[in-house]
């Protein structure tokens, strides 16, 4: 019997593969917050951590000061909206894809600073050429039709694939040429940069968006998110911070973080760990036959398994049925992180790999 | 050659089947604007004329003042811009067609109060039981997804089709299920109640909505819209009038008018006239064989012609090209109105007879 | 007995001085829509008589059409939040007065487009340089605070005075300063065209304003307001007029109804019979040494009266009771219009008189 | 000569008594977050460290789960423009202070939400019944004025002074009666709670209000508060905090430091310290006769001093000139923390007492 030979324990918890912000920060995030916590300091992002740590951004970038502001701001929700609500005319309105974060995962903030969202369907979680030019072209109507002006996508996106220079240049282009801007969520960016898949630097991203923002809660942070502006825009940015209640008066909590994270490439290292983890699950899952509902580029797993492999790995592990297929079927959503145990991976495989053997056996 | 027999003159003007408002406002209607002028009215809409189009209203509607208030408002968009703000709370959605006036003619004033569109396929025009559950269930993921909370139709629909009992009835059912308030959009409710294909009364349409609205920009006023809002819903509805710039101080204005709209039938009198205008064009078009887009329920033909067909009709008349089908058919709108001239759409339909018959010959 | 002497009908209802817009339009102007009603006419403002008016508006202030558009909007709030709401990002406030009509006539409809307003106090109902640079100076510490962006004031002044060129002069020079726009409120702009006391021309407002809205409502027209758009602001503003209700399918009734005020000077005949009402009625009571809480120049007088006098006024007239300064005196509010019959006038003034001089012989 | 005897150094930073929120967190906070960090924990808010956290609150102000929700947030202008935005219709305003934070330090947030500030002047830094009565007196024209909705205040207010349970008892009669709700800002909470002046429980203010909020970010927290919310305002609460960017994914960084902060007296500790430390400043500068300009009743002092001296004293210590009162005199605000250093205090005092009485000598 498989259970008892991974957990001897009746009480054990199941550990959550759901998603990756179930543990709090990376211990040497931690240990920063401790060893600066008694220096005083400016407030509301004026701190030395908040400029190291801009510093830090720009040269991983590798732009100036005179080309990019960055301002942190404590959730990617305050991140989306700030940045739409910044540049955008009331009248403007987003295009996104219907799968988009803001698009049904933000309680209707975008709506909330005013703004319209275009929805477009997803092409393996991304958005399209063709798509975002139909949009554009079915939303001329003025003045009965909200003006397009800003293209929103996620990278990774909210499947887990990531853009590559090549198709991201394609959008940026389409942009350019209907006076739209760009705006890249990048909640789990990390993850995107170090996929296999993944050909873009951060000066490619600088270069082909107007906004982007780099997670640091799904990336081992406690929170924050950088958002990095294009100059031209980021007059007056500083205020939507304030007036939506996302100018931390101890703005050095984001700033010492994001330090940590970037002063020495454990940004990189975490999301890498992450991604690993993910490729894992998804070979064996392979390995095994069971079809995967999307491409495995970063750190989230969607497989298709049978409903009784989906009850017993719920008695060890916690995830997401993301869609049910029918009574025997359902898309499974597994997500690592920066945090996931190697053992437990190692033991969700096995988990698998043992119904799986037991379920060949009773077959034959 | 056709031309010559209808318009002798080299200069005439193409007799707009565009809409239904190209023209002014029925006289009756300036003539009662012309001999209420000179009385002295309470502003703000507390005019006699005012409260007398409210009992007019709720007469036909058969309810009392207890069951419902009635606001005047200068247009369709403030009706409906005015009615979702005024009911819903700021993380409330709203359930509606992609083709809805909300969705894609108002460039994103529901939006701008704030509230998040949940977009939904047209079936015939209309919202279906299907689409609307679908809508609801897949928007319970609280609270990241904006809480469905009202569903908006219209009636006419945009394709000019009509709800039956039935169908508004089963839509009504679901909403009290899902706790969901029901606004129906009115810009062309005569033409609906006035349909051959309809079978509520004003009062069924009281009972199963919680605010809807007639329209009378289309149906032979200068402007205004009545809102008809059930007691419960009506306390404070007057500040959101105020705040939105729609409380004229001159309420007068629109009172006068849906007086003259309702003292004697003229509102309906308008509308069938409208429908009937329609039929004629519908019918010919049928009878020569040119499929139809959608049925002609009410002032509205939508019909499949061949491009060289759309191209002879537009030197006499206008009207939209609705979609290009591609180099060789459009499906092109056509609109009738309170102010068609029963001339100009017979000479309409000789137009398509004799472009058809002289097609014909060629082809024999 | 006075009350015999000029009402013989017990029920001659009380004659109103209330506000000036009691009465419909111009004749006129109704008669001009009755004219025009039956001719086709593109929808949304596009049509000729727009056109029209726009080209008369422009040759009254003498610019072209490169410096100013001009759009037809149907209520002094509309022109208000839509002016404003156009022009600011999300962080930016207006300074307006403390009586300023967006501060405590319009039911937060600017706050409901999201922005602030910084209250000043009024001198003489008017802004001082004085207080607006203490505004700005108080508002500057930013991010914290709001953006003081826009300068909102109304000629003629809530309490009916107006601004000299000098004085609008001084205030556009603190804003060109501090870069804040300048919109001025013309609800009764004709009336402070024809004070006495002014020395601007159209002309002189256009230069010194960025924005600012020729009244309809209250100068003779059903309703309207048009608002002169400096070209460099006028970018995407019809979108704004779209977004909030008010740009009305059947445009030319308000393009109709400003062809008639500004084709043969009827606008500024109307705002001066409104004018020389007020100052026989000032005059009345200057002679009779009842002092005036505000200098008459234009539609409306405020007067301090015994109470006994108020009662005895409101037997056959309707006007505002403006402040309650003790049991013994009041400030009243009369406001005349385009439609103030004189001969109530000299009723109201007879009436005055007679009240005064039984009260002289009594105190003999 | 003084600069010697106090700090040897040439080189020695200026200590800050700027603000309460210029160090870290209280070290017990940081090692909570680091004894916690590897659980794993449900997100967005239902960890059992939140639950815990509300547990403990609850306690504290003897209240049930029935009786009240509590909500964290990261920012005290999300606390404010959530709590606001949540209960009020969009046509409903807030009155407020002058001098409240809502009012002229959250960029106008709440402005942003769509609401109007009805604005008081201040009496030792608090809200009067003579004024709140002649705010909702003078805000009744309806539907032309926005309707008074919700008391707004600060509790300690922003000069440092305490509510009694008299002055709140009194406010929250007038607005029972005038069916206004009454939000508590808390930010300095704590301190109110620990002030000499202090006659209230927390149970008190749970009684008293309809929503308040304690602040964490002053009171030892890296950032946080937690807003108390009356069961019959709760329901749909979260999805506010959700759209507006304030439900943290990692809600447990939330959760734990509430639990330091309120598990064993820490909070009060921490506000006793604060109001401590600036007594002992408020004694020294009352002891040699330089004027308070606020009585020191919390951790803030307002004192006016001569120009000489806050040249010295900006030599060694940072703070805020409040107001320039001329060419000799200042009132400076000088804030103590949960932080502040009592060996900088005696240094300050020291440093006071040395130039004083140095400028006693010299004019002897």
């Amino acid at each position: 019997m498989p259970s008892t030979s991974l957990c001897q324990e009746e009480t054990c918890t199941p550990y959550s593969l759901m998603d990756d912000y179930s543990e709090g920060a990376h211990p040497q995030i931690l240990e920063a917050l401790l060893r600066t916590n008694s220096t005083q300091q400016v407030s509301y992002g004026g701190d030395e951590y908040s400029n190291a740590a801009r510093q830090l951004i720009r040269e991983k970038i590798n732009c100036t000061g005179d080309e990019a502001d960055i301002f942190f701001v404590p959730s990617g929700t305050s991140a989306n909206l700030i940045s739409i609500a910044s540049c955008l005319r009331p009248y403007e309105a987003v295009i996104t894809l219907d799968s988009g974060h803001i698009a049904c995962k933000e309680a209707g903030a975008i709506e909330a600073t005013g703004h319209k969202l275009i929805v477009v369907p997803a092409v393996d979680g991304k958005m399209t050429p063709t798509y975002l030019q139909k949009a554009i072209q079915q939303n001329q109507f003025f003045p009965h039709m909200a003006k397009p002006r800003l293209l929103y996508l996620s990278n990774a996106s909210e499947t887990g694939t990531v853009y590559t220079k090549c198709e991201l240049s394609s959008l940026a282009a389409i942009c350019k040429n209907a006076s739209l801007l760009l705006l890249m969520d990048g909640a789990r960016l990390g993850t995107a940069l170090c996929s296999t898949k993944n050909d873009m630097t951060l000066r490619d991203i600088f270069d082909l968006t107007d906004i982007f923002w780099i997670g640091g809660t799904k990336a081992g942070a406690l929170m924050g998110e950088a958002i990095v502006v294009k100059k031209d825009l980021a007059e007056g940015f500083v205020f939507h911070l304030k007036q939506h209640g996302a100018l931390l008066a101890k703005g050095r909590t984001l700033g010492v973080q994001f330090v940590e994270l970037f002063r020495s490439g454990l940004f990189f290292a975490l999301a890498s760990h992450a991604n690993h983890m993910a490729r894992k699950i998804s070979a064996c899952f392979e390995s095994l036959g069971y079809p995967l509902a999307a491409d495995t580029e970063t750190n989230q797993v969607f497989v298709v398994l049978p409903e009784l492999l989906v009850r017993r790995l719920q008695e060890r592990f916690r995830f997401y049925i993301w869609e049910q297929r029918d009574d025997e079927q359902a898309v499974v959503r597994i997500v690592t992180s920066w945090a996931t145990d190697e053992v437990q991976v190692d033991k969700f495989n096995a988990w698998v790999q043992q119904w799986t053997a037991s379920k060949e056996l009773a077959t034959e």
